[in-house]
């Protein structure tokens, strides 16, 4: 039943695995013309022909160092303590003939990259030799060839230097030019057009959209990727969900580029024209009507009159995935090279834990990858499909086959990566977001290259006791022993796995417009008709004791616990963040949040303490050895601690920062 | 004794290792400055500060799918065979205000990406439903949240997106539009200038260089790496050795730039001025006066008003690796991230035969990667300082600290990496020189994806015996038995290791002018006083094969084997291709040479049959798997190989074609 009312809003689906052989039938996927080029134009540029050289490097017989050139038969039999003393009969600069011959006896001092005079068959180093007058004293024996280059043993004119399909780098340019290749055929740069649909949109130079209006951001994805991919973006802008206006911009868009790409405006919901549209710019029109995965489905193929026309789906995420899947290995072919090597690699890990898969559809799963001694391992990260901040902190995606309901824990995957330039970070965290900890992460890890996730204290234990993480931050409050963190640790069977290790102490309170103007004082008022909460997300420690606090005021009101998320106004609202609560606070889009002071008093707000809270860092234990955990380890058990957290309001040390609390 | 000399040319000369502190503590190495630019122009810059968003994402409440927007109480204990029946309340579509509120028992039409109507909590799939007239059908419950993302629960507005730091990517750039983003402060981009020095030099562009003028070549492999570390090259042109001309440019450059790169020049020799020229431009001059390190002692560091000055090697392989060394993590620091994020990236890979460092110096050893398994295995490869080509068949160098005499088998070593896209290659061939080979690779690898070095036949067997390539092509003549390849194979112990397939026959002879003005009809004309000949190089079959024939043709007249380099004019001048050959024949280098009719045939030449060889193919045996390998086999195997052989003039099967002949 399910499969019938898809056929009648997405006609036939289409496996992800079937496009390229889908456009290849219509459209022969190969680049679409060469130029020629000067080298100082190359670089990045795909070679369309063999290259041959039309020079000899090096171009004459010439010296690889500064010394004598000699007819190694003077030196037969020469040690560093039986010299042989050489008639000096003048020099070869660089770039002059040689103007003397050498005959045996007799030396001409060469530089490095002068030509070797005849009669000299090879060149002593000036190192051994030592210069009095007329004369050279050398102290070593050469065999003939020694130190000399010849004309053409590194490149012979007319040899093959590049083949074709070549990448044109640093390397490739320097080589081409000791050839004596001054133009180089290359393959002609793709032109692609990209169109945003769809009259909810608002570009981001316009200012903020007004109601119900959105950011384009499909665009800004798909035209940097292109320029990546070796291709030439051109935007066309945003076009309203209006037929004419739509047929007007792609029509145009095809004259003028070798592809169209469409973003947003593909969903089969009601505003939806772009696939009418497209169907009647010319022939055969559609030939892939939706995708057989998730999220993505509602992308079009379309061939209008041999040029290839992408309809991108609206969710800026799954745009990206759809790119990257299926228009990338076409531009990158067209460009006239694969797309790894632009750059837009794969790399191969293994999942730690299960990955589901969706029946009857390719799944398309964000990850974050993590070194764990030689294994890449890869996590999936959850997400909704309309988000797109997902693309920040993970760093590719798998793809589930749709015959595949479960990749199993330990399976090796393909990870597509999202970023042209990926390495392994150098640290990775995850855990409860704190002012200090963001600090002491920039001291330790030198340059940008650590990963870090505000993913609350309970997510980040999670993710030291999987081995993703290296290092979390957590204030977990046990309800029953009133203790911090340390129950926690045990709870989660983190003991061999981890090292807790004390951290700092923080003021936590309620954050306030200035002057309280609703005069809160107490968690009691959360509950009050005139009062709208911001809240934390689940998982953080700010959550787990707002709502210990918020179920003792409920019971003390005589409200039942279980209806707090239907009585607190705005209690579903999540900020990941203690700035974020600020912000609302500040925003007026709450009239209170809870977080540290160093927070309200960021953003000038008012800061009602309701205690002191621990911080405490969890370190994976196989990471102890890391640089940046010693130095952080050094770091809190010295003096420079104290320094750093004065600088923060409300944060200060405890006898146990730097201790282990657990193990 | 040799350390004092050299202190006189050099002063101090300075470890590889110690430069960028030397530099530190004179300049420091952080970023120039910032500017604002828009996202459009964002790609490939470098955040200047951390961005917060000034937008939350989702801006509402919104449907994550299109369906129906219901109050979850409306569908409880609803399942598939007992829908329930909602009154369809209107539609709110994407960019529009919902203009209705949802109560239970009602149900309101929502696209994916609408904003959610007052009353209702969640979102039921369109898939789970059926209108009906002025109702709907519905056939799951939901629970309160379902389907929908709530607003500002991707990014909220205020909170941290991006850091300090961060390269701008595809990912970075939508991320940064969807938190309403739309103009960035990020560093500004290093300019740096480059002079080429030297009267010797030539630009390419200018066409061939007269009587010992040389190409400038440097220039291309640093203006270009330049650009690929994210600053700005502006190339000077060449400066002829005169000390007011380079005072002049140098002046200039450092007027217009943040740093300044000389090429050339800067040998210790008769002709360098470079080195008097920047000591004379300001305080406090020049502070590394050469380098321990081979290549590159000739290496320059200077400071000038607070300005940085880089005097390269003249050798473009030395300042290629001299400029990876040295200058790039200068510069990436300059434009604000490690090198490395710029794609200029190390691999650790293991060293499977001995690396023999340089006494007091570190060794820069340019080094092949190939993949064995999951590990990476680097070959060091030994070349003349001078050569540049080998830029393009190496992956990148490592360095031999000067403490290390020998870097042992079996060790890791950290590889620095040439190319910016790295990739292990598909298929490594090592070994003779062959058109057909060359184009069954191209047939089974798709892409250019694979590496072809040819280093004759004997170099290939030891390659593919070191596990060095997966593939060799052999023509090797056992003068004893008369007998091809087998003989080597076995001598070479490649049994257990490797497979020696039949491959095809080719016809070997002498290739001459047309007419064969000199009438070479032997190997005994190769005596004579006016022929010159073109040799191949070393190890290659035909090799083995011409020094069998000359040393016959030498016993019949006479002459001691031994002597036939001095005697046989041009038996020093090697070719590496059958090509190279040809061309050296064709331009009048050389009267004859030997080699294959097909490489006669393409140019126009004379060829006098010598005989038939035979070129087999040898295969790694941990290599048989692999795709291009299977589908090479499958293709000599069949009636395809013919038809391939039958385009290339003297070329046929034999009745091994395709069998295993050793193993």
């Amino acid at each position: 039943m399910l499969v019938i009312w898809l056929r009648k809003i997405f006609h036939e689906l289409r496996r992800l695995d079937e496009v390229l052989s889908i456009i290849s039938s219509y459209v022969e996927l190969r680049p679409l013309g060469f130029e020629w080029v000067g080298l100082r134009e190359g670089l990045g540029r795909v070679l369309a022909e063999d290259v041959y050289a039309v020079y000899d490097y090096p171009p004459f017989d010439r010296s690889e160092v500064d010394g004598y050139a000699v007819n190694s038969i003077s030196l037969i039999g020469v040690e560093e303590d039986a010299p042989a003393k050489l008639r000096l009969k003048g020099s070869v600069r660089v770039g002059y003939p040689p103007d003397t011959e050498v005959g045996v006896g007799e030396a001409v001092e060469v530089d490095t990259g002068a030509a070797i005079p005849r009669g000299a068959d090879s060149v002593v180093m000036v190192e051994y030799s030592r210069r009095v007058g007329e004369h050279v004293y050398v102290y070593a024996s050469v065999a003939p060839g020694d130190n000399v280059a010849r004309a053409g043993s590194d490149i012979m004119r007319g040899e093959l230097v590049l083949r074709r399909g070549t990448l044109l780098g640093p390397a490739e340019l320097a080589t081409l030019a000791a050839a004596g290749v001054s133009r180089v055929k290359v393959f002609v740069k793709p032109r692609v057009g990209v169109v945003s649909v769809g009259s909810e949109l608002v570009s981001v130079e316009e200012g903020l959209p007004q109601d119900y209006k959105i950011f384009e951001i499909s665009s800004h994805y798909v035209t940097s990727s292109l320029a990546e991919l070796g291709a030439v973006p051109q935007f066309y802008g945003i076009v309203p969900d209006d037929e004419d206006s739509l047929r007007e911009v792609l029509r145009r868009a095809l004259e003028e580029n070798d592809v169209v790409i469409t973003a947003g405006g593909t969903s089969a919901g009601l505003g939806d024209l772009t696939y009418r549209v497209i169907e009647s710019l010319g022939e055969p029109g559609i030939v892939v009507h939706g995708l057989k995965v998730k999220p993505g489905k509602p992308t079009i193929v379309a061939v209008i009159n041999g040029k290839l026309v992408f309809g991108l789906p609206g969710f800026p995420l799954s745009a990206a995935m759809i790119f990257r899947s299926v228009v990338a290995p076409v531009i990158s072919r067209l460009a006239g090279i694969p797309a790894s090597y632009w750059g837009w690699s794969e790399v191969k890990a293994v999942v730690l834990q299960k990955v589901l898969g969706v029946r009857g559809r390719t799944a398309l799963v964000p990850v974050a990858l993590v070194r764990r001694g030689n294994v890449l391992t890869a996590y999936p990260v959850l997400t909704p499909s309309g988000s797109i901040r997902v693309l920040t902190y993970t760093d590719g995606f798998i793809e589930v086959p749709e015959d595949t309901l479960v990749i199993d824990e330990g399976s090796e995957v393909v990870v597509k990566l999202f970023r042209r330039f990926w390495r392994v970070p150098d640290l990775v965290f995850i855990g409860s977001h704190d002012y200090v900890i963001d600090e002491l992460i920039r001291l330790v890890v030198e340059g940008p290259n650590y990963k870090l996730i505000n993913a609350g204290s309970l997510g980040g234990l999670l993710a030291v006791g999987r081995g993703e993480a290296d290092l979390s931050g957590a204030h977990l409050l046990d309800e029953e022993s009133g203790e911090y963190n340390i129950p926690y640790f045990k709870k989660l069977n983190l003991s061999g796995r981890a090292v807790l290790v004390g951290g700092w102490v923080r003021e936590i309170g309620f954050i306030l417009p200035r002057n309280n103007p609703k005069n809160i004082r107490s968690f009691k008022d959360l509950f009050r008709e005139d009062v709208v909460f911001i809240n934390r997300n689940k998982g953080s420690g700010t959550r787990t004791l707002v709502d210990i606090n918020l179920r003792m005021a409920a019971r003390e009101l005589g409200i039942n616990p279980g209806e707090i998320p239907r009585v607190v106004k705005g209690y579903l609202n999540e900020a990941k963040t203690h700035s974020g609560v600020a912000v609302a606070v500040l925003q007026g889009r709450a009239d209170v949040g809870v977080g540290v002071r160093h927070a309200a008093e960021t953003y000038g707000l008012e800061f009602i303490k309701v205690g002191e809270e621990v911080y405490d860092l969890v370190i994976l234990k196989d990471s102890l050895g890391k640089e940046p955990i010693r130095k952080m380890l050094d770091l809190l058990n010295s003096e420079k601690i104290k320094e750093i957290l004065s600088r923060y309001v409300g944060y200060k040390t405890y006898p146990k920062t730097g201790k282990v609390l657990a193990e």
